[in-house]
């Protein structure tokens, strides 16, 4: 009964990571189509979230499964709980990639950041991608350690944003309003994917060690 | 057994209404520290936070021992487990409201939304607390009917973002830059509270009905 619990309990995580994957490339091409003023690009993630929502309904239905037949209790419980968690969470990212991607498709064939804003737009993403990677990582090792490595990121993404807001309130600012606020709520969606790692890091730590490793605002 | 159950189920949906009784304090009283530039106001909801925080531990907290002592299958199961996203989506939106006291302690002693955007937003924050409340009916009396008002609320508050978005984007917007971004981000706030409102309807409707009224995105 036990081993056979492990069991499903590791395929369900398995299958955490590979919509994980789902999400990492959700939060690219997002952020190819943000930058590069593709509708193209940007429909595919708009039309694409539909298999991220999927995947989400399949780990649902194999989680509620696994609960009927095991029925497992305290920790064991928890655990299932956690993993019904990060795959809403998940699917939460894959939302925030539509959002960015809608305000790509919006200004197409414009670009949405001004070109000055490019180079810490493509930071802000990339340090984004990377979080995303490093979850998929702390999923499918049960990496502690890299879990760590999400909340160090995520300062850096705050400071990114900082930046970004210094930016289009600076008297220099010459796009206007309406860049400023594709700006402000970018950054904002950016910050939210970042704060959904981190989050997800926490649990895993806490599916590892059965503690929760600081309390989440 | 079952009946214990049921009870227990019940007494977790009675917390959930208080909790929803405090979401909607700090919603409301997240709106009067923004239109009225009231710092401690703001801070009292801010730190008021820990309050809906610890709520929300008290009914996981619950519910883990219900799950643990009456090991309910199936269809019982999934109903404790849509309580424990209510309960996280709750938790989320007294964090949005902690956003907007945050913004509006930002620009204490003045206030963040230009006078003449006044009224749309006192518009928008009604219609938060309004949604908030039928959230706390909706749990309290498993009320499928009013469930679905909330989703035609939802529609009035995505057209006031619109409108909001309208005023700070036309030609004769004379705040400049930052209003226009608090008003961008403070739009996303209200309108995320009425989204978790909207959920938080669906997923009663599922707890009476076992079925999910629509697709969620």
């Amino acid at each position: 009964m036990r081993e056979a619990y492990t069991d499903q309990l590791d395929s369900i995580l398995d299958d955490l990571v590979i919509m994980t994957h789902q999400v990492k490339r959700a939060v690219s091409r997002a952020t190819v189509a943000l930058l590069s003023g593709d509708a193209a690009v940007a429909e595919e993630v708009i039309s694409g979230d539909a298999d991220i929502d999927s995947a989400r309904e399949k780990i649902e239905e194999k989680s509620f499964e696994l609960l009927a037949l095991q029925q497992p209790v305290a920790g064991d419980l928890r655990q299932l709980v956690a993993g019904l968690r990060m795959v809403a969470e998940l699917e939460r990212m894959g939302d925030l990639s539509v959002h960015i991607a809608k305000v790509a498709r919006l200004r197409t064939p414009n670009i949405a950041v001004p070109e000055s804003m490019e180079p810490m737009f493509r930071q802000m993403a990339s340090v984004a991608q990377q979080m995303v990677s490093k979850v998929a990582v702390v999923i499918a090792e049960r990496d502690v350690d890299e879990a760590a490595e999400l909340e160090r990121a995520d300062e850096e993404m705050d400071k990114l944003r900082r930046k970004s807001f210094a930016k289009i309130l600076d008297e220099d600012w010459e796009y206007g309003v309406e860049p400023a606020i594709d700006i402000a709520l970018l950054g904002r969606y950016y910050e939210r994917i970042a704060d959904h790692a981190v989050s997800l890091g926490r649990r895993v730590v806490f599916l590892v060690t059965g503690e929760h490793p600081v309390s989440e605002d």
